[in-house]
């Protein structure tokens, strides 16, 4: 194994806050501790395939920790081995995979530190089988990563989705209506579980627990009959009701469909507006709102930690892992492992059986 | 003139921030300066009508001056002059002024406070050319109402707004995207003007200058051209674009049709995808976040001015008038007046002037 | 063991964000899960030896887990075993313990719920072995809890502390100042660790790590020649610097004398002004308002999970031991083990360990 | 008068939120609208007697109206007209007054905008009788200032403050504790004035009223025995008895002491625990938590409109004037009249009675 001197790092795949805290600590613990030199890609892996960079010295990453975005710039369609020069438009793609590989070494690059989600650990795991020594960081609003206890940028957006709650508490109940909040989560409903908890919601529809509108209607109508005349539902993006209810092969998760909006929030609405005639119901989707702003200090000395150990890791000779919080601790595991699955809510969670005691219903009963 | 020794409060139409402000001052107001007996009618002029009411006193309405919401419920649907009596459905309306009249009567109330927005207000115009001795409290989250400078609930709408315009920034910027924001305004620009100057637009779209598309896309070329890849579109929801240009009469404002998503933002987003074949965009509609949540201090300060001058005015014998910020002074004009048009942005006022001189384009050039 | 039918809860000790999530989920999980009845003592231990209580059900507890504070009071100077019964002021104390427990025969009560920090849990600890049935809920703002990742609360005050620096940043940086934020912190640098991480501090001072002004200055110094003519510097009430520099003895910990402002933050100060002439140099303590304050997601989430856990720990037929955080888990330890001492930062932790690749000194190298 | 084509800009004395969004619509102003060039002189009036500057163009303002600070530093105690060269150590101060200007001249600048305080603003009425062309922005976190209705930062400040007493409110109420908070105001009590009526305190103490000690206890009392264990009162920093009841000469304001802690706050804190012996009181003081972090919406508006407005003035030709809000409008006063005397807040103001209308006492009867 060669010293290692020079290193690059990218961000791919969706904005998530916490990726400058992440980029910072790289940068620094390369500098500081080792004495390293850093260069950054711009916009994710098209950069890598470009050759466009920026050096990054302590200078560049000074006060960026707690912004939100990326310095570096990303993307979320660029693949290095299945590559559009041009944009999408008319043409085929072409494996690109070496050309970056060459660009690293021009630029005598001894390893990458690659900060993304389950797609750009994919892209980043073959570049591994084909001779770069890299570090994974795992990055996903969802928390879905395998391997992995918590991915940063996940408290934030929980954060956001808590607080939108709470405004649609007030007017709910000032207006005695069914509040619906759509909430990222295509395939794991970690966010809405958390935000419907942290938030008060009646209602939490994700993905891994199959839901019946009857069971909404009968949560809805018991409160009613309490006295409560406002309820509040969160429903993951990807939450679709259990087969042979409502018919929703049309809908497009929300997040995914550049301009349409309405999703499944707004499937749910239209459900419960044809059995309960006389409520009012108003739907909101967080949509991007869920991926901006300033991460909380929880995703900050998460990032940290993450950046601190991704250098620490190359230097011992590690390759082809990803670092992980494992307790307080971040260790590494191979990357393969952490891409292998979706990390669900698993049904006998603790957070679902302390949900279902303080009263909130996942529309399976 | 008789004694005022009892009175009542209702709060109208849709919700705001700071309510419960102007219902705390009411209250406290009443009994400390003046040792009067308050009611609070609950769920607006449908209380009024079915004589449905709370006791209001000192311990009922403490500890609520910072939260949103109403502690004493609204409509925005009720009114007396022309009742629903048991919701919408297959009935005829009824006018049900004298009911509420005479409810007064059998409760001893000498007079009423009545906050609420231009629709409230005329209800109450009505009320008091039928001899009932009232004060209104002008209320209204877009800022529109004739004969006050500011109204409360407006300022945390702008807060909110601009807030989510922080979070569109960052992830504008990283991802290389158009980001349009829809905020409340169905028939001024306030809240669009205020928050897109406050959250750093490019572009602001309302109702009171007329817009072309083409001139939007001017200025996210111009930016594209000086290396700024992203744009920050704010629009209000009732900013239709000019005539002749783009079809859009099927489209309904956002906040008005309970489930449906999309209005002008997702408009303006396909005129321009439409253009800009390459350029990613995103629209998020704020909707309900708008009017729920806490109030900020502004709010909190100016619904307790109002509610202390409220009653006041009311104990030094005035009626059928609105309370009214002028500079920090808080006076009164005919209701009359408040509601015989809507305050809309002149096109000259220096905000706009102001906005213009920091680059901001409203797609009139 | 007899069946459980009747419960109480406790709040005691010093004020903490999510109480009121616990307070929530210990009584819907009681009533919603087992059909238990439910009261609360009010102010802590003084109300279970004054017989002060009143009934939780689910409107009581309604609308209360996103609000600070405490619905039962709490105080953090009552112990049954040692009970001062009117104040402080010119009498002895006396073992009220079996006055407490003649009390919670007489309710009917078959079980307790006991939420407090260090103190009450040695106080439960002595009830669990004269034969009352309870489980405790760990409560530290510090996070000092042995046999628990993480208490609740903590994470909101590291939110406030954080908030500061952000604030203290900018305007350190304006005028070219050393900011000084003390915070919280005893026995632990917890707070300190943490807030400073996500605050972008350059000098962290905690108990654990002795150290030297010496240190302090030359990093001050350092960073001025970098051109950076501003410096960060968080420091927790508790850290003494290492014996034999300064005379610390007259110093009393800032939150434990009732008026007195100025703990080890303004001595840091005076010692740092003594050897920098010229630099100006502030000092901010942020005090109780570390305590105070809505509980963030993160803390309302883990309130719930330790509120419900609690409750299902006791009707599983435990006793004497505490809830505990394990991963995402919540088990139960012994209460015995939690108290017996104070869980402080070790030297070797992971974030130790990041803070130092970024750059961050602890005045010991 | 000669046609104006360069300009320089400062910003002089205290930190103030919002100060980035001024020098932004200044610097963008002035090259959008009237094609000028624009530099600025850092750390205040240091730089413009050192001749040390930077160019601001678009770039350079680029992304920095939402941030705290400002980026051409400021420092509060350089005054030209007296300038003590290398700091303020044995050595006496000169005019470089001339110096300063000569810098103008050999820069070619036309016209300078000083965005300051009440010292600046004297400085730069200085300035402009030796025939400086120059238009003042007024700053001042305390609202004080004579001849505009408010003054930038000032809104977050109180922000600041109202959010500190809403955490202080929780944990007073669950400990029964009096909360004492010290906020700015060395002359005036805006801060106070506004931030109590928004955070519910029960007792405001400014400046400009005398009030008494018994006052107070005649309050917390009151409140006590209707079942209220807790009292919130906010203190301005300036806000000294009345002669005869309590020595206070040797109270130094809390922001002017660069490092000791404890002023108005804690002698209050004294007085109140010398006399309830049994109540347990806290104290904290905001202090420069009050000048840092970001601007809220209101502050970057009116710093935008200041802004714009100062350049519009001086290619209109006016010089020697401060901008000014009146109503909605940017208008122009004279900078003399402006700087003769301190705003104060009127004891017959509105708020005042509104607030004693809710209940608050200022400690006068």
């Amino acid at each position: 194994m060669e010293t290692i001197k020079h290193i690059g790092v990218l961000t791919g795949g969706g904005d998530c806050p916490g990726l400058n805290s992440v980029i910072r600590a790289v940068t620094k613990t390369a500098i500081l501790d080792y004495n390293l030199d850093v260069i950054g890609f711009v916009d994710g892996f098209r950069g890598l395939v470009e050759n466009n960079y920026m050096t990054l010295d302590l200078k560049t990453v000074s006060g960026i920790a707690h912004t939100g975005g990326t310095i570096l710039g990303t993307t979320n369609r660029d693949n290095p081995f299945n590559f559009y020069s041009g944009g999408r438009t008319g043409q085929e793609p072409v494996d690109e995979s070496d050309r970056a590989i060459n660009n690293l070494q021009n630029l005598g690059l001894d390893a990458m530190v690659i900060i993304g989600g389950d797609g750009s650990l994919h892209i980043a795991h073959q570049f591994g089988q084909k001779g770069v020594r890299l570090i994974g960081v795992p990055k996903t609003i969802d928390n879905d990563l395998m391997a992995t206890e918590v991915t940063f940028g996940f408290n934030t957006a929980v954060n956001t989705a808590s607080d939108a709650l709470d405004r649609l508490h007030t007017t709910a109940e000032s207006h005695h209506r069914v509040m619906i909040l759509e909430v990222m989560g295509r395939y794991s409903g970690w966010i809405a579980l958390n935000a419907g908890i942290s938030g008060s919601a009646d209602v939490i529809l994700i993905p891994e627990i199959p839901y019946r509108i009857d069971s909404i209607i009968k949560k809805i109508s018991q409160r009613y009959r309490q006295g409560k005349k406002f309820s509040i539902i969160v429903v993951a993006e990807g939450a679709f009701p259990e087969n042979g209810e409502i018919v929703v092969q049309n809908l497009v998760p929300t997040s995914h469909d550049p301009i349409r909006l309405g999703g499944i929030g707004q499937k749910v609405a239209e459900e419960i507006a044809g059995r309960l005639k006389d409520i009012e119901i108003r739907v909101t989707v967080l949509g991007h709102l869920q991926r901006g702003g300033q991460p909380i200090p929880y995703d900050r000395i998460l990032g940290t930690k993450y950046g601190a150990g991704a250098v620490h890791a190359l230097m011992e000779g590690q390759s082809g892992v990803m670092v992980s919080l494992q307790g307080s601790d971040i260790t590494t595991v191979p990357i393969e492992e952490a891409i292998k699955d979706i990390r669900r809510v698993p049904p006998d969670d603790f957070m679902i059986k302390a949900a279902r005691s303080i009263g909130i219903t996942f529309g399976d009963n």
